[in-house]
């Protein structure tokens, strides 16, 4: 890893770019994952590397869901082991949610360093690599869930996720927690509660608001849930990435 | 590479993304160009993937300038390399441009699995490797130019090039055509010539331009450098990028 300077101003940026790029080494990420974490760059960018009101209330409403759901689950993979492992499953222990391990280009040996990454991390009993079960309307190898885990959930988490998996999951009737810097993805468009964030401000967010919120009511709760706008959440960001072309100077 | 159906509405992206996964293993692309690609597609994103009518007379504008200059060179990196290889030296041949290999990321090895991998695709002469000549203001490995290439040159063609390298090439007096997708990048600021644009379309589009204006006399290619206007360039591409939010699903 560079040794960056803690003050330079795109600090967090490049320290993030440098997990990813040891993640490769550890055969963690992917290197289609290292594209995709660009173009998600370009967007935190137009964001101004910033949270916006909205975003936090959608990861207030994101940690209602998991304090609600009766088996919550966090779907990992590759850039997300690689980039926040220590908050993820922060979260997971505080939330008592399962984490599986689910990739869009899945092989065993990836999903095995990718449990061992997170294992040294401190989690414990990670799902992922024994997975009989199917999400239906997805094909092949990336339809392949764990039955006690992404299957059987109720709410599920899913960082970075493409369109397709959030659609078929919520297609199953779960409740989705998305995290994309892209306002109009499909996986935005579709999630129960679109967390339009970089994964590495949003995580440690959610698990803050976990912490406020989870002795509050079912009622108390679920009306956290029902007060957050996605419309609102997601128009916000769409207008601000809009006005934030002029932040483009690199 | 992957089997990409030729009919898909992403086709182009999608076998870039390809080339450029493949060039990591041939040891020509960096990982941290593979991050640097993703930020590119989000603007060509933006762009709706198409060449601006601007873009296209920055593309004319900087063949006539590499018509008209007594040593034009094109200046060749990792994602270069790995995504126009036969483009570029389609190019070169037809200006009798001299390629230099000139990296962020400097190593001897990766060098030579350039020039190696561009004389495959039938390159002579790539320059590169024998660079005792500096760019004065860049620090370090950055500064290393041939004495015959980038050093002598006074039109330099600098696809994908960061803005302080540009930035120096432009106090020493050499006329910059960069190619970029970021239009309000150092490197588009400065340059004499910013081409908003995917080098994929770019480099052939410079090409075919080159072909059509090459025989016009001097007054008449100098005549097309001065109708482009750089600053009406960028605005069309800003502006569009600013209204291409709507492009964004994906």
């Amino acid at each position: 890893m560079r040794n960056v300077p803690s003050d330079h101003p795109r600090y967090a940026s490049l320290i993030l770019r440098d997990q990813l790029i040891s993640g490769i080494q550890n055969g963690i990420t992917s290197q289609h994952g290292l594209i995709a974490h660009g173009r998600g760059e370009s967007f935190d960018y137009l964001l101004s590397e910033r949270t916006l009101p909205t975003a936090n209330q959608a990861a207030r409403a994101a940690a209602a869901h998991m304090a609600l759901a009766t088996k919550p689950v966090i779907s990992v993979n590759g850039n997300t082991a690689a980039l926040v492992p220590t908050e993820i499953i922060a979260l997971s222990k505080l939330a008592s949610a399962t984490i599986e391990v689910n990739l869009f280009h899945r092989t065993e040996k990836r999903i095995k360093a990718i449990i061992s990454h997170l294992n040294s991390h401190g989690a414990t009993n990670v799902k992922g690599l024994s997975t009989p079960s199917r999400i239906p309307g997805i094909s092949h190898d990336r339809a392949k869930v764990a039955s006690d885990g992404l299957y059987a959930a109720d709410a599920v988490l899913v960082p970075l996720e493409d369109g397709d998996r959030v659609e078929a999951l919520t297609n199953m009737g779960k409740t989705t927690l998305v995290i994309d810097l892209n306002p109009l993805s499909r996986s935005s468009q579709l999630a129960t509660v679109p967390i339009i964030d970089n994964i590495a401000r949003a995580i440690p967010n959610i698990t803050n608001h976990f912490e406020n919120i989870f002795h509050l009511s079912s009622q108390e709760l679920t009306a956290i849930t029902k007060n957050f706008d996605r419309e609102i959440a997601l128009d916000e960001a769409e207008q601000t990435i809009r006005d934030g072309v002029s932040n483009l100077h690199n």
